[in-house]
């Protein structure tokens, strides 16, 4: 049981969600026939990844859209990794969550977004998300048949210390789902997921939406996994799609063996640690 | 004063340590007349980088390469980061250590190799320095009259945890005099380069040996200087040479400014911290 058919999927997002949902259904229906244990959506799969509308579409934990993906799970028989929507919480406060199913459509993970996504590039992205979110106070793992995997949103991922901490908390796989842009997607998204995974000696998966070029974020797209070596196994270009790839984490002991970093970090010099 | 004029030299190693000193002094005097400031060497630029001759090789920190690297940093009146050698110290224990020296000759840094080369890669490269080596205790930044830099060891680059600590400590440039080998060279060499600076937005400078075919460890060369925002200046195939690029610390400023990474950590969530 160390291999997992793990599919990530670059979803076009509608502004309409039962439009989302019945697209996300379609791919479903496909992979179910080549037997997928693990499904990957995007960031923001169900909603424009546009500050201001976040508070519109935003549903609690258990809500519509909760409820829906825990049936897709249940109904398909896969982990699902519910790429991330916008949850509202019973204070009013807005996040930007990832929801994790088993093959029972119970939930298993939940991930707040920890690094709000503000920037302001010359000529280039600017973006403020703490506009209506707020950040999450959690790194998360979550525990499957297949061993611990991690997941993180986005702009978290470049964080060294969070892959790190989930690495130190028994993660072999981390999932990522994410929407670069224009401006930091061809420079940064390839090798951030290859570093994170060269440092820590994991898989790294990172789904995002297609691109839309009408829409007023424009998402890179580039829907990724890459070995426990830093390769790139598969990689998309912008359009709505599909990747699927056999997941070995023996590789993950193969490589830890051979070049043992995790166990050669100098604990004595410095630390990191987690509150 | 924001411009450092850097020279990195990928310089081909001898077995006798005269003729090392030799071509250095050449690269020396024809960069003498391009205005450099500071002047990058390899890791063990004066020693085969074998296990078994690092104990005949050693010096006493003072000794007469030492002495050499001193005068002529203070004759062509340029910092001269000394690539490594092995140190002898009092005890009789053998370090993989970097001297760095000001315009007047005076060592203003000194950094021992903290994580020792040790890795066995199936049908790769195998290789033991703590055979013979023992790890030095102490992350390393200097001060210049251009700011602060930080310097590490080949090996130690591969933890992020001490870039960030440097960058902490205000490193803006951090210099890695390194040997990457025909397994780690081509897979990890650049994206480790790339990414420490994507993390931590500052300039990147890595010196290699030139290769020799004959060596019994084969140095991968390709010697680099990345910029702020991860993207590779200039970088060297595998033959002896040198590249000289102006760095100007200004751009770290403003890509810190652009994407404010570092003040975006969640210091309430997690902490990595130097002891």
């Amino acid at each position: 049981m160390s291999i997992v058919r793990a599919a990530a999927l670059q979803l076009q997002v509608s502004p309409d969600k039962m439009e989302n949902f019945n697209r996300l259904r379609q791919h479903l229906d496909s992979l179910a026939k080549g037997n997928v244990d693990l499904v990957i959506l995007p960031e923001m799969f169900n909603c424009p990844y546009q500050t201001s509308l976040f508070p519109d579409y935003a549903e609690e934990e258990g809500g519509a859209c909760w409820q829906k993906l825990s049936s897709l799970a249940a109904q398909y028989k896969m982990y699902l990794v519910a790429g991330s929507m916008p949850e509202r919480d019973p204070e009013n406060k807005i996040y930007n969550t990832s929801y994790v199913f088993d093959r029972q459509g119970r939930q298993i993970g939940k991930h707040r977004k920890v690094h709000l996504f503000d920037i302001e590039i010359e000529g280039g992205q600017q973006f403020r998300e703490s506009d209506t979110l707020s950040p999450g106070n959690k790194i998360t793992v979550f525990d499957t048949e297949f061993g611990t995997m991690g997941i993180c949103i986005c702009y978290d991922l470049r964080f060294p210390e969070l892959a790190r901490l989930m690495v130190d908390q028994g993660a072999k796989i981390i999932i990522v789902p994410g929407a670069f842009n224009m401006t930091t997607g061809p420079a940064h998204w390839e090798i951030l997921f290859r570093t994170r995974s060269v440092d820590n000696q994991v898989f790294m998966v990172g789904a995002a939406p297609a691109r839309d070029a009408e829409a007023g974020y424009t998402s890179w797209g580039h829907t990724i996994m890459v070995g426990p070596w830093g390769n790139v196994l598969q990689q998309m270009d912008e359009r709505e799609g599909c990747i699927i790839q056999d997941l070995d984490l023996a590789e993950v002991a193969k490589v830890r063996r051979e070049l043992p970093l995790l166990a050669q970090r100098r604990s004595d010099l410095y630390q990191l640690t987690s509150k």
